[in-house]
């Protein structure tokens, strides 16, 4: 219907014809003549009626903000003056001489073109109108671009593309599946795949040899801030391949993809060992825009009277690390009170730290409510192991490994951003060589990535000392953020069943689980290898979006709703008995609530 | 760790080395020399082992049928004599000097190389091996470029790949929903989608102008030979646009991609109205790759004494049709015979049928058991309406409408089939010009389309006559299969809202139902339309698979089960509870069967 989006209209197209469809953005009367923003993808473009033409004039003097428009004119210059060059067309403008209304709009819920602080929930109850604003529509538009741009690189590097099914068993990744109950088998239940993770391994021992995939996951958790429900996923793997080369074609795609859809030359991803991310940066997932580093001081400080320093010093599973912070000496007492109660989130029950205010005073010099106890020995030796200047600051953490990791990780992290300490806008990296386990507080094992990752060394080596074996995965992080992770899987069916056995799975437990994947390792397993890519982590950290909901057309609240259609919703009795299903009725003696109560125990 | 694939070595790699990966295909010993077929997915090279390397000839020597190795070894031309013009490497061998065996097989559940008559079930238990087997490689192979052809076709033509939720609202598809229990809203589920339409229609809304997705859809029916519980669809959506257009454009792409994938150049696709596709199909997917057409004859035949045929002539919901099958007088009595059984399945109580023996002879000439019913004048006066000449053979359908068209209709392509009367391989259409609706038996009214399909007149022309209004829908049509289906949509408010009540459903039901639909359509909805391709369907007529489950990696059987994972499975009472909900129990009193049995009754 259109000769041309409204966005694309520009002084090239002076004196022509043109006809634009569209949404009305704005409608302005001024000197007698009306003046409509006409909207669609592409952009805005302004119409100018005037009452020359005094059917269309009558016409689009009804037309309200929202209403859908055909319209014919002629570009033209708009007078001198008047050009607006924050708007890609606006040195030009439309005079209108035909007008045709396609279909009138209610007043909408809440305006389009003064967006500023509506709630997300009425954003998500209309979210056909949400959407209608630009900055969304630009990030679904770009999301498009993204997997076209990834599908076509890994299709020229002979991945097919192969589709795995949704309804299938529950898959071992660890979270809750969700389930749905199968009506020919009375009883039985599908589960809806957590990954496409045993699929793709199967292809690989058919001798698809590149696979890919961008493919729907799921999973029943409680929702964090960046969590849905069904997410996407990028689903790579690859045969015959070690991790160096699997993890270059997938550093060269993401490296070509910034530098064509951002302009963004990233560097080369250095390769971290993840006992290195902890010990700098006390995060598997550093983010390296940030040059504050943790630094161990565990040695200098084992024999202090300070027990907060000194019990941990000494405890093998402790660790007392130092962040120093160049020029942090700044901070006011508020914001490290802020600071203390930000560590507390991540179990530190404190946050020590010295400021540096003349260090050629010795302990005089250094302001702070350790000093005294650590002497002044020992604060001098950690200033001079960490470097520190007249004007920093220098945090610690002491306590269990984990904690100190987790809190002064995440301080680091934030005391970067807060002192605009970012060194560049994008540091990605690769971090490698993960332990294959961790260990439960049962004494028990589980696996980092799954349990079909190889370790890096044999079944013998890995019996022997299971809890220190590594394992051959890989993860992506950019800006702090696990853009994906893989690895090099198992492909002998001894190892499986040892890492199995290791894991407490016993040979029949893994037979009746995983049968199907033991056979196939039987049959002529290649070596094999893959990776998954956050598709909506991507899209979010490339596109500067605040959430993961703001990239995705159609997302679940928190609480895995959809406040568009109401989903979940009610369903008839006689679906259930279809399904061989019942509802449990609610318990709770006291309670007058129906079935829809959400906190219900069967 | 290869430099080639196998398939790709050829005569410009003699005289060099090169590395090969993959499954050993057969092993023969010949003449004190080893030679292994190793197979990958692009083809299969012959590698050649003697004693002189001592070592990779004694593992060669050890290696099986799909053992997996990786050989090095030199490219040499084949003694003059031993070519194989069969292989497209058959002109080369490699001589082979290092082997490295990467994995051992145990011995194949069926042998891949002979594969004749292995029956599907252990096809699909062992689906991963099934995989090896170059056919099924090569469907999946394929089915990966067309996908990737229809995105970069629609991309290029501004399309944006926009992903729409799984976990959704039942849609009104009028198929089964598989449902999935929600955990934090006890009683309510989501519905699998069995399409995205609403969701797309509300991308419309909002303004993405051009939408599509490769989506997959669930619908829980019991599956016919060609339907799995979860399909593919190509998806699209389109603003501003009428149906030539839309049509327009899927041609193109349908056509082009022929051109390019298969080297089919498809001719123009001729529209025809449903109307005429029953009246000369018997169908509404004719396939027109088949000449032979059906006649009306009920107006020669309303006043014969034979009631077979008159009481059909005069009803106004009846059909007298005749088929004419040129030269068709070879068949014998018991083809005609069987062909009586074949229309009985489509509900005819009979075929009637005359012989063309020798038409100057008059009734004569006409060898027939109802001839003596129509009486001479009747009967040649049929002849000459159907132009029957001598050796043609002309089959009789007499029964309400549907029955002579869905009877006739597929005794057409039977016919054309079984006596080789296909007049070209590719046969593509449009269909359109769908009446909106169906009338039920109850006398209410079925949209044939979907309650979204836009009419081709007033809301007030569709409420004075609904049974004769006219759809503006459109269905795709390749070789009497239909490759996809869609039409303009209603962007009125208020026509959707008389559809919906034409169809039974009020104001009320439709809010609760539908109602952010209905807000979409009140908040600026811009004329829109689509269309929707069945992508496994379309794989397999482009590869010539006999059935959909040979274009699926991993598709499920008949009883909607996954014979190599096992699903659907049992799950735990715990996640039930989660979810809550319970199993009924079986109430047939003398079952002994626990809750596995598949006809049990809540």
């Amino acid at each position: 219907m259109r000769s041309h989006y409204c966005g694309a209209i520009n002084e090239s197209h002076i004196d022509q014809d043109v006809t634009l469809c569209g949404w009305v953005h704005r409608r302005r009367d001024h000197g007698g003549v009306i003046f409509l923003d006409l909207r669609d993808r592409d952009g805005i473009a302004q119409v100018v009626f005037d009452p020359d033409t005094a059917e269309s004039f009558a016409r689009a003097d009804k037309v309200r903000s929202e209403y859908v428009v055909k319209v014919r004119g002629r570009v033209r210059a708009r007078p001198a003056g008047t050009e607006n060059s924050n708007m890609a067309t606006g040195q030009v403008e439309v005079l209108g001489k035909e007008l045709e209304l396609l279909n009138a709009a209610a007043t909408p819920p809440f305006p389009l073109d003064e967006y500023v602080d509506v709630g997300e929930d009425v954003r998500l109850r209309y979210r056909f109108m949400d959407l209608r604003r630009p900055e969304m529509l630009n990030r679904l538009r770009f999301r498009s671009r993204v997997t076209t741009y990834i599908r076509n690189f890994l299709d020229g590097e002979g991945f097919l593309d192969i589709e795995t099914p949704i309804l299938t068993r529950a898959t071992p990744e660890g979270a809750r599946d969700y389930l749905v109950p199968s009506r020919t088998h009375a009883g039985s239940f599908f589960a809806l795949p957590q990954s496409p993770q045993l699929f793709k391994q199967l292809l690989m021992v058919s001798g698809i040899d590149r696979y890919y995939q961008v493919a729907k996951c799921f999973r029943d958790e409680d929702l964090r801030a960046d969590r849905q429900p069904e997410f996407t996923q990028v689903d790579v793997e690859c045969s015959f391949i070690d991790e160096v080369q699997l993890t270059g074609i997938m550093e060269r795609m993401v490296r070509q993809m910034f530098a064509e859809l951002l302009s963004v030359e990233l560097p080369e991803f250095p390769r971290i060992t993840y006992a290195e991310a902890m010990s700098r940066y006390g995060s598997d997932k550093p983010d390296l825009r940030i040059p504050l580093e943790l630094v161990d001081v565990a040695d200098l400080v084992a024999d202090v009277d300070f027990k907060v320093f000194s019990g941990p010093a000494k405890d093998p599973k402790g660790r007392v690390a130092a962040l120093r912070v160049p020029q942090g000496g700044e901070l006011s007492r508020k914001q490290i009170d802020d600071y203390t109660k930000f560590v507390a989130i991540y179990g530190a029950r404190g946050l020590a730290w010295i400021k540096v205010n003349e260090l050629a005073k010795g302990a005089e010099g250094l302001q702070s409510p350790i000093v005294k106890f650590l002497g002044e020995e020992t604060s001098l030796a950690i200033m001079k192991r960490l470097g520190a200047a007249d004007g920093d600051i220098v945090f610690f953490g002491a306590d269990k490994v984990n904690v100190v990791n987790e809190a002064l990780g995440a301080l680091r992290v934030k005391v970067g951003h807060d002192l605009g300490r970012l060194e560049r806008e994008w540091a990605p990296c690769w971090v490698v060589d993960f332990p294959m386990f961790e260990e439960l507080p049962d004494g028990g094992l589980h696996a980092i990535h799954h349990p079909f990752t190889a370790p890096s060394c044999s079944a013998e080596e890995l019996k022997a000392d299971p809890a220190n074996a590594l394992s051959r995965a890989y993860d992506m992080v950019l800006n702090g953020t696990e853009l994906g992770g893989g690895s090099i899987r198992i492909s002998d069916e001894k190892m499986q069943e040892t890492v199995f056995g290791l894991l407490g799975i016993d040979h029949e437990a893994a037979r009746a689980k995983f049968g199907f994947l033991l056979d196939a390792l039987r049959f002529g397993c290649p070596p094999h290898g893959g990776l998954a890519f956050g598709l909506d982590r991507l899209i979010m950290l490339m596109t500067g979006a605040q959430s993961i909901r703001d990239v995705i057309a159609f997302p679940k609240t928190q609480s895995a709703t959809c406040l568009m259609t109401e989903a979940p919703g009610e369903v008839d009795e006689k679906q259930l008995q279809e399904l061989h299903i019942r509802l449990r009725k609610p318990v709770a003696e006291n309670n007058q609530a129906g079935v829809d109560q959400s906190n219900v125990k069967g």
